[in-house]
């Protein structure tokens, strides 16, 4: 499947095989740290350039080339699929993401659309434009948001902090709230699946708020949705490898290592070496740097790295990463000394 | 100790010892949800309020009167002790806590005010005035900012959302860190001293962004402050109890344990009865409703309350609380539902 790729180490790593090296991604690495990102995003806004293919390839690519990352994720928005349902998505300065008709009630969640592809096509475009321009030099990355995460944005209408509106409709509308993500979950696999057509060579789920719900919540509304989206991606793609990752997991991971999916991807709040020992190598990790260590220098951006490959210790499935998303006042050579430490001192002996 | 209480049911499950029913009270229980607690701070502002012992008191008795509580948490600011220490602290409409000289560098540090005693006498009339009035209803409770949280504050200046500037200074400068939390520990000791002396029954140490460290970090910069904060504690109030709250702390509960506090308070996000068998029995839990369950009505209120009750189980070390502070727009019957479910269905068999 992945044969067309010259590094494939990512892929291998997600399914535990040999690797000569641990491969090194960053989660929101084609992103505002980059002054060539930045160029770009000078002459488009935000939602121009996550559709205009051209554009999305662009940006893609550019961690690639400047900071040597093993792969290139797409460069889009978790909040494609609630506009493309029909929310009038628009991105207010200072206050993030902004849905003008946040979804309340029944009749709001039986007008959303359903089989939304044909809106979502511009997303499969910048997929085959990048493949065919990195030209198989590491593989593409596809993403989807969890459809709690989704829920979250829609029914509050926006960025929050503490998902009082979500979570009262939660506790005193469950069935509503059940609805409502028993409406993305077919739509996140029409999604990725089209994202893996397109070529994508692994997909990842990302649950940005699952940490926010209590833990039989947890499970209700943030657990199961993610199972029956790897089931359904696993059934149609099964060599594709899936990423999931639920920000604020932790004592959750066992049962994401139980979704069926290829690799947990952790967040920093947890040991590397701690995790692994609670999944059991059922899963490949992915992470959990603190992103606010790349605020720091080389130095010390070397030692930390240092510190996280051998807290995963021998065997191949680690995946480097930060915990969370690179943030825009990280220093371009700070994002390269992460790269630059997994790629020096990440070499795994490879027996066989 | 606690024999001028004629309810001293919150002191007794704090010690884990028999009560005829679980205890409860909800953390920011003096707060905007109540009209009364309104009314004052319509005339006053916050810090205001927080300086005069009669304002104090009053606030701090409102939830006894309104909504039934088994405890009076007395009303301040976590902030107050930076403030003392030199920095100028300021409530801004929308943003919160301000300072206008945060501490970034060693003369920052060195700088800062000791032995402040001084300065916070107005809490500890408060809490006079509090016991005086309240004539032995309910138990007092004390309350501190644990080391990292106001050091989290005193490095941003503020509110923050990320904690980039202090989690920066942490990986790029620790010793740094290392010298504010050592030079808050000993202030925290005597401020909560100070709040026994004047009458609180019991003190609560809240370390509110634990949760954002990593665990090397959190280990060193919130865990051990913490122990060193209750073992300065039960070596002149050995009678005393000592909460400790760390948000987000989940995995690191048996830690908690072990800081020789008598309970440790839980965020919403963990299964109470799950907590229990982390903790094994060697402290008494508080907590943990999800403070977004209070947004609904009575009826779910009653249920929820319920649920937690039979979570925690048999035996005696519950305290029933909220897993994070009520908000300004709960319903005041709805808070009144959750006190009175846990008085309904908290009834424990005593044998003895």
């Amino acid at each position: 499947m992945s044969s067309h790729l010259q590094n494939d180490l990512l892929i291998r790593a997600a399914k535990q095989q040999p690797v000569e090296r641990t491969p090194v991604w960053m989660m929101r690495q084609a992103g505002r740290y980059l002054p060539e990102y930045q160029a770009v995003r000078e002459k488009s806004d935000f939602l121009t350039m996550c559709k205009t293919p051209e554009l999305a390839a662009e940006v893609t690519i550019q961690p690639v080339d400047i900071v040597g990352v093993d792969a290139a994720i797409i460069f889009s928005d978790i909040l494609t699929i609630p506009e493309a349902m029909g929310l009038s998505l628009e991105f207010v300065k200072g206050s993030g993401p902004v849905f003008d008709n946040p979804v309340r009630n029944i009749d709001d969640v039986e007008s959303l659309g359903k089989n939304i592809l044909p809106e979502l096509e511009y997303v499969g475009k910048a997929i085959e434009q990048t493949v065919s321009q990195l030209n198989g030099r590491v593989p593409v990355i596809g993403f989807s948001g969890a459809p709690w995460t989704l829920a979250t944005y829609m029914i509050e209408g926006g960025s929050s902090i503490d998902y009082k509106v979500a979570k009262k409709l939660l506790y005193s509308q469950p069935d509503l709230l059940k609805r409502l993500i028993d409406a993305l979950i077919p739509e996140i696999i029409e999604y990725l699946d089209m994202q893996i057509e397109a070529g994508a060579d692994i997909v990842q789920v990302f649950d940005s708020w699952g940490g926010v719900l209590a833990p039989a919540e947890f499970e209700e509304f943030a657990l199961k949705p993610m199972t029956l989206i790897v089931e359904g991606l696993k059934t149609r793609n099964p060599d594709t490898p899936v990423i999931v990752f639920s920000k604020g997991a932790r004592t959750h991971l066992p049962s994401l290592a139980d979704t069926g999916a290829d690799v947990v991807s952790l967040d920093w709040m947890v040991d590397l070496g701690w995790a692994r020992e609670q999944v059991q190598d059922k899963v490949a990790l992915q992470g959990n740097l603190d992103p606010a260590i790349l605020l720091t220098d080389p130095t010390i951006i070397e030692e930390e790295t240092k510190n996280l490959l051998s807290s995963y210790g021998d065997g191949f499935g680690h995946i480097a990463n930060l915990g969370h998303g690179i943030t825009p006042d990280v220093p371009v050579e700070n994002a390269k000394a992460f790269v630059q430490a997994v790629k020096d001192f990440g070499i795994k002996e490879v027996n066989c």
